[in-house]
């Protein structure tokens, strides 16, 4: 990163008791090409370390630990300006120009594909593009956390506007001193005066070292339903993932994910030698919809795998509310969502999530769909 | 506005002869979320400043008497660089993700509310999106101004392009010494070798704490028009503001004002005890088309009052050209528009100005009607 | 230029063996209106220089011997920012509101006028914006090029989207010590992992002083075609160039070029006393396609003449594609580009040019069509 940062870096540091290496919160701002201006915060936890991007809604661009990468190679290189991207262009699909992050978030009024969502009544409101404005927002009131237990950074992002919603994101991304885990608090309030929608998915996604050729996901659900026709045809092999297949074509599978007695969800990424994975901790209350994404294509044009828990599954916006998942947010109501993702960079990390997500699964069967269904599926 | 500005910002500054405080006019540049990159340039004349604005077309942010604030609050909280703003989103209602001044022009080559304007036969000028380009068009040749008279700012802001409309803003916005007074200078200059259409409103814009129930709207006129069948239904209360009012949608009146020999007229709205107000001072024959906007929706929604005099009323840019009144310029031509703002401090400014506006009336009649009328309102 | 350029620039110097003034290339950036942010590489090569601007995707704003400048004077009068261009403003003609270059390059996916391209299945590849993204894509990697042999720049710029084109143009802008030429080399690479179509046009631009009444353009060719009605109304007046005529509306003509033994073609514009000019060279196998744009409209309009070596002719692409003129990248595949441009500064120089083109000229004849033809042109 060093090359495209500019000089007049802010940052703090320090040493955590027992850490071998010191901690760090770097405060820089790009200066090349598509992301002149992208402010960026590296949050480094003695070798873990990982990018968030409050310019670019509070996303986090990538995680490392010592010299694995943990993010994806998007054909969009480098984290891009919003100031660049027209969410218009390309027929409503111009938010791919600027998708290459870890985490991005999808939403806040509406996410899915484009189009006029006939169900909303104001042309403030029913103009729809892909996934929504939440990702090229820039974030207000950056400010860099460090105490005793934690480091990290939060930021506020306003997606808001006259005679329409008024959401504001309140994000505190952290990591707890001498861990390999990111810690994600968000808190969107309804700052308006009337009730008003909500959608919200958390795209996260990998790509090598991670994925490759047999590697796996794992996650508690009662039911795996294929989003499509596409979906349909492996729908049997949705957990395990092919090498980089040229011609691939996106499938994308919805999950009914089971939790712990607390809620608490957890789904995982691993390699095909189990040493090496992501997994991320949810809640399904918060999050009730469950995607997995995967998109197994040429490295060259992405080799990645996207999971993605959400308020809602990514279908247009019109559907969604149609069979109830759309979030209705009263006047000054907030909606909470916790995240916690963890690198797990050894085979003990990597079955010690396995076991819990086991744990979790227990006796409950796990009915994987061959066809897409009516209430899941749009295309149905 | 500390918190949110950088450090290298260039001043001038001194003391005028008998004010109690010296002026000063900053020039800094805004570095958070959407504002990252909005130049401010503050004129501080004694105890009474303003915040100009010439990355958002040499807008007015807000103004400052003391502790009083003369604007309002937005959904939009902050200044906006254009290059966050798409007037193509939101049906061609992206316009509004950008508006929260005090004074907004809309304009130049059209205002109004967005569509295709099927009498312009050029592609490049028949596309229209709401209140046209120029507050979101930033201003070069930025001078700060500072005589023995006045302070202040100037700048030039085109809205041009290749085989399309070239129209050239110059503003100068200036406050003379020791006053509480804005001066605002605005020549429009179309730069082309052809005729081309210009189209100008000014966007004044009060909310609390001037705006209240009970503050009150003053203007001489001798017609007031509801513009539609909602402005129908209060019409006879045009004068008086509602509380901030949960559910309540907007209402605009268009007033046929009276001035006096020169040319004249004055509008005035004032808080409910007449002890502050702002008023306006424009010229009929500059701006022969005044709108009065009541929004006193909840306070969050962005509770405010718009005092609009412009060339036009803000009807589809089509329906006016009918009205013959959309401005022609001829090449080379220039429209020159002259607006004061004062800021009225106590019970005397504020009945001085009254008297003032009574006197233009005089034994004119004003005619209140209560329903839209066919030459002034496309809704008829 | 020095007024609008901040202070932090970067400068490379030198002198250059015989050459009575020294070199240097000096990195600035703009901050002033539309300009902020737009990076300008001054390539001074003793008495002759040129300002590459790295921000408008390597274009070339204008280039200078000694008093004389060579470029025009659009009504878009300084570089601007993209973030500050809506490609799908003005029914997707937006670009004319950032175009002022000498020389803009037009594409990479598409060129010619907007609308939706039928015969791409993809949304993400079917919205076409008039002369393609590349002009408004910021590059990055831009370093700087001094050597014993030539100074100038370089960059890259990337027209990627995730599920669509990745085209990476590697340009290089040099110009030799001691002389009054510009070399651009562009490589454009597929980075996908399919085929995907290229188009490429580079809008080479002059006006005053060396287009006036009685300049003339010369290029060696079998056949010159009108583009449209318009244009068949002087085809057989195509060599030559009207002083700055009020109403004017553009005239295009295509040429099928004849080339050297080497492929090399030759074209000049020539002022009327014929002591000044500019020539391009470049290869017709690279180039297939070539244009001339006469819009000797109003000098306050945009007095201008643009010479336009292609991969294709500026037709909407769909029409292009039919034709077979639409190039077809393979995955990893390159499609190397070189143009030099010459600036003539005496008659010998000018003579010099004008030889060359006839002697490639030679004995073939050129038929000058006086209508639209069908191969050629779409509005047939």
């Amino acid at each position: 990163m060093s090359a495209d940062l500019r000089s007049d870096s802010v940052c703090l540091g320090g040493s955590a008791p027992g850490a071998e290496l010191p901690w760090e919160v770097l405060q820089t701002r790009m200066t090349d090409g598509l992301s002149a201006g992208v402010e960026v915060i590296e949050v480094r936890n003695g070798v873990f370390s990982c990018n968030v991007l409050p310019t670019r809604g509070m996303g986090i661009w990538t995680a490392h630990f010592g010299e694995t990468r943990f993010g994806w190679d998007s054909p969009v290189k480098s984290p891009v300006n919003p100031a660049f991207v027209n969410l218009k262009s390309r027929n409503g699909l111009g938010w791919l120009d600027g998708f290459n992050e870890l985490l991005c978030r999808c939403g806040l009024s509406f996410n899915g594909p484009p189009g006029i969502d006939e169900g909303n009544p104001s042309p403030i409101e029913s103009d729809l593009t892909l996934h929504g404005k939440i990702a090229n927002l820039p974030a207000h009131s950056v400010e860099m956390i460090s105490n005793e237990n934690e480091i990290g950074v939060r930021g506020i992002v306003d997606e808001s506007t006259l005679f329409g919603p008024q959401l504001r994101l309140e994000s505190s991304i952290t990591s707890p001193l001498g861990s390999s885990e990111i810690r994600v608090r968000d808190v969107v309030t309804n700052l308006g005066s009337a009730p008003t929608e909500l959608q919200l998915l958390y795209h996260i996604n990998l790509g090598t070292p991670i994925l490759g050729e047999g590697a796996k996901f794992a996650c508690p659900a009662s039911k795996v339903i294929p989003r499509d026709a596409r979906a349909a045809e492996d729908a049997s092999g949705y957990l395990e993932y092919l090498a980089p297949t040229s011609g691939y074509s996106e499938q994308v599978y919805f999950h009914e994910t089971l939790t712990n007695s607390s809620g608490e969800s957890l789904a995982m990424i691993q390699n095909s030698s189990g040493d090496c994975g992501l997994s991320l901790r949810f809640n399904k209350e918060q999050l009730p919809c469950f995607s997995q994404w995967k998109c197994t294509q040429a490295l060259s044009d992405g080799y990645v795998t996207g999971i993605e828990p959400a308020t809602n599954y990514p279908n247009f916006k019109s559907f969604e509310r149609e069979q109830g998942r759309v979030v209705k947010l009263g006047a000054g109501e907030s909606y909470t969502i916790d995240l916690v993702l963890n690198v797990l960079i050894d085979q003990e990390h990597v079955e010690e999530a396995r076991k819990e997500i086991e744990t979790i699964q227990g006796g409950n069967s796990c009915e994987v769909m061959l066809s897409p269904q009516l209430q899941y599926c749009s295309s149905e």
